[in-house]
């Protein structure tokens, strides 16, 4: 017996008839000897309904009173789903009972519709658990220490998933969602791009945070952070197939270096075309360069990714960066109102017909020459590189955003991808 | 400057551009000076549409967890709505901030979907006030002592309203409704019905439980014991009419008798056909019979209305109450099989086509005769009087259903409720 915590996006919520599922699947469990807590979203649509009507009525400025309320408002979608589905799992004849962040509680700070888990008391769901009750919490929010409702931001219900089962030291947390599970790439774009059976905690970090949008990042973060193995599989598998394949099913996220993940130098190839690159040059080399031009962009709430700096030629250099391509007009902006008057250019160049490629895995620490086999793929398909950054465990590349697929499936071929695992 | 608090029901709320409506009214209310704290229902058909949910899901058997989940559920409608009011009013330029019932926290017990309230916290609310922001607080809903949410049934938002008027000692609580305000008989029935300015609270509840389905009985109850001003008053006015005729609009129900109050000795006839007769004949006369026949009934949960005993004739007497339609053929059921047998007799009849009507006023307590008037204006229409019933400020009768119209126009007319009020 073991305490598991399921976690269900809101397709799987989508209806009546889909909750009934719901309530099937974890009815499965609940019988096979296991503990349940489960964390549904609010049923699809109904967060976007709430929030339009908000839309409708905003004020012209709106600030952290409207916030709150938004969370008045966004939290209900949820507390819905919740109340729906344990009356749906009382129908299957299992004992169950719902309750709202507030009512476990699971504490957060009161930064509104974008709070952060601080706590959570476990004491009324163990109670529940060992009276034999399937426990229902809503995803997506908490209090704060006021008692106003906050909730944690898009795809919340993730991270609320992964805390629960990181206070409840649950033996896995499984999130139910629309697809089977984590890919070596995206499969539109490759067709060959295969399942991944295991992921390793940081390899998905750098997956989910280049558009793998299979997790919300921050969820990530929480169970590497307190290593809760998670799993994501399918909510479209009939909810009778047998227990034993479903709890082996779509791709475990883990904590552990295994063997298995030493083998695969490179576990996938992530991707986007969100970014924009700035570059100013004619910059004079001296110190404090850097921190002039990132520290205005950084005071402007603007994101940069990747950073170049050239080498130093006759005491002149250099310097590039991307942002979020929705951030590029307001940071060239800025740069020419603000910073390039006092580095005496006024050469500044951009270009939003970028893509970033990344190569992503965990053996990379232990290998060597894996950045040029990359360079040497690329450089055969004629893709020539403009950007490149690395980590421990990525390499990044900035191309021209014309050759990203054909840049992808190189890649995907040259690190043996599209093979079985071994 | 006065501390008022509004109610706004569900077709108030009932989109986007009403709750704008109901915005423009509030804060026309506090630039006049008052503090405003306002009890908004859900938005028209929420409530209906999340129970109609919960009931396709519905176990076989609904326990008191089952009710627990309704509950979590049916109370998110009113979650909406204060959190979308508050945003209107923030629109509008005023300072607002919006409590659920448990933030409040408003407590009750823990009669799931029929909840009482216990107590209601002001603290918070009055520190809001005083800072300058319009509360908005949920109706329908509060808190059990074990933190479950509760609600307080069908049409609890009133009486919500005016718990919370009573606890912050407002100087006067205003229902906004569709109707703009309490008649002396049902304009549907009698077209010259008039509107009444004021009414008691006595009057009211005589009315209310008659089936004038102006405010929910509790709440009236509510406001009698606390000695809360209560005003009954149309949405339906533009938002900008003068507020000084706003405030004199609708009936205003009071717990003082003053004077004009005494000059009319009916105030109202009430009436209604959801009542079925049951009479057995030939009971012996003894000690305890009315025991055994309604305290079966009573065991069963059925609520018996009039009640009478003839007199007794050779030892034997005839016994006859009212119960709801749709009692009516359990309540026989129950009396066939276990209660004539004891009692020796086998002889019971019944109607369901009847109706009660009722002559309310609180006048009638210092007046005499009133009742045989009333008989009289029966009389010369030619309708026969089945039952009679009276208290100190009703008399009702139960006559044949075909005759209900006239009756209640009769009695308009024989008491001068047609005529302008003095």
């Amino acid at each position: 017996m073991a305490l598991i915590v399921h976690k269900y996006g809101g397709t799987s919520m989508g209806s009546t008839e889909r909750i009934r599922n719901v309530a099937k699947r974890v009815a499965k469990w609940v019988r096979a000897g296991h503990q349940l807590v489960v964390v549904p979203s609010a049923m699809s649509g109904e967060t976007n309904r709430l929030l339009g009507l908000a839309k409708e009525l905003a004020p012209a400025k709106p600030g952290d009173a409207y916030l709150r309320e938004l969370d008045m408002l966004g939290s209900t979608g949820e507390q819905v789903s919740v109340g729906l589905l344990s009356i749906a799992l009382q129908a299957e004849g299992l004992e169950s009972v719902s309750y709202a962040g507030w009512q476990v509680p699971i504490r957060t700070n009161s930064a509104y519709t974008k709070a952060r888990i601080e706590s959570i008391d476990d004491k009324k769901v163990r109670k529940d658990l060992a009276a034999g009750k399937v426990v229902i919490i809503t995803g997506f929010q908490g209090v704060d220490d006021s008692g106003n409702i906050t909730t944690l931001g898009r795809g919340g219900s993730d991270t609320s998933a992964v805390a629960v089962a990181a206070a409840m030291q649950a033996a896995e947390c499984l999130i139910y969602t629309d697809v089977d599970g984590v890919y070596t790439t995206d499969p539109r774009v490759v067709p060959e791009a295969r399942r991944l059976h295991t992921v390793s905690f940081e390899e998905m970090l750098e997956m989910a945070s280049m558009g793998s949008k299979v997790l919300q990042i921050r969820s990530v973060e929480f169970a590497g952070k307190y290593r809760v193995p998670l799993r994501v599989l399918s909510s479209f598998t009939p909810w009778d197939i047998p227990i034993e394949e479903e709890a082996k099913s779509g791709t475990l996220i883990t904590f552990e270096e295994d063997e298995q993940m030493e083998q695969a130098v490179v576990s996938g190839i992530a991707f986007n075309r969100d970014e924009a690159k700035v570059s100013i040059l004619g910059v004079p080399d001296k110190p404090g360069i850097a921190y002039n031009i990132l520290g205005a962009v950084a005071d402007a709430n603007i994101e940069v990714d990747v950073i170049i700096q050239n080498l130093s030629k006759e005491g002149k250099t250099d310097f590039s960066f991307t942002v979020h391509r929705n951030d590029y007009a307001r940071t060239v902006d800025l740069l020419k109102s603000k910073v390039l008057p006092s580095l005496g250019t006024d050469r500044i160049e951009g270009d939003t017909r970028i893509c970033k490629v990344s190569i992503v895995g965990i053996g990379m620490r232990s290998h060597v020459g894996i950045a040029s086999k990359m360079f040497r793929a690329l450089a055969e398909e004629g893709i020539n590189i403009q950007m490149i950054s690395t980590s421990e465990i990525k390499t990044s590349v900035v191309i021209d955003e014309k050759y990203m697929e054909l840049a992808v499936r190189a890649l995907h071929r040259a690190f043996d991808l599209d093979q079985p695992a071994a």
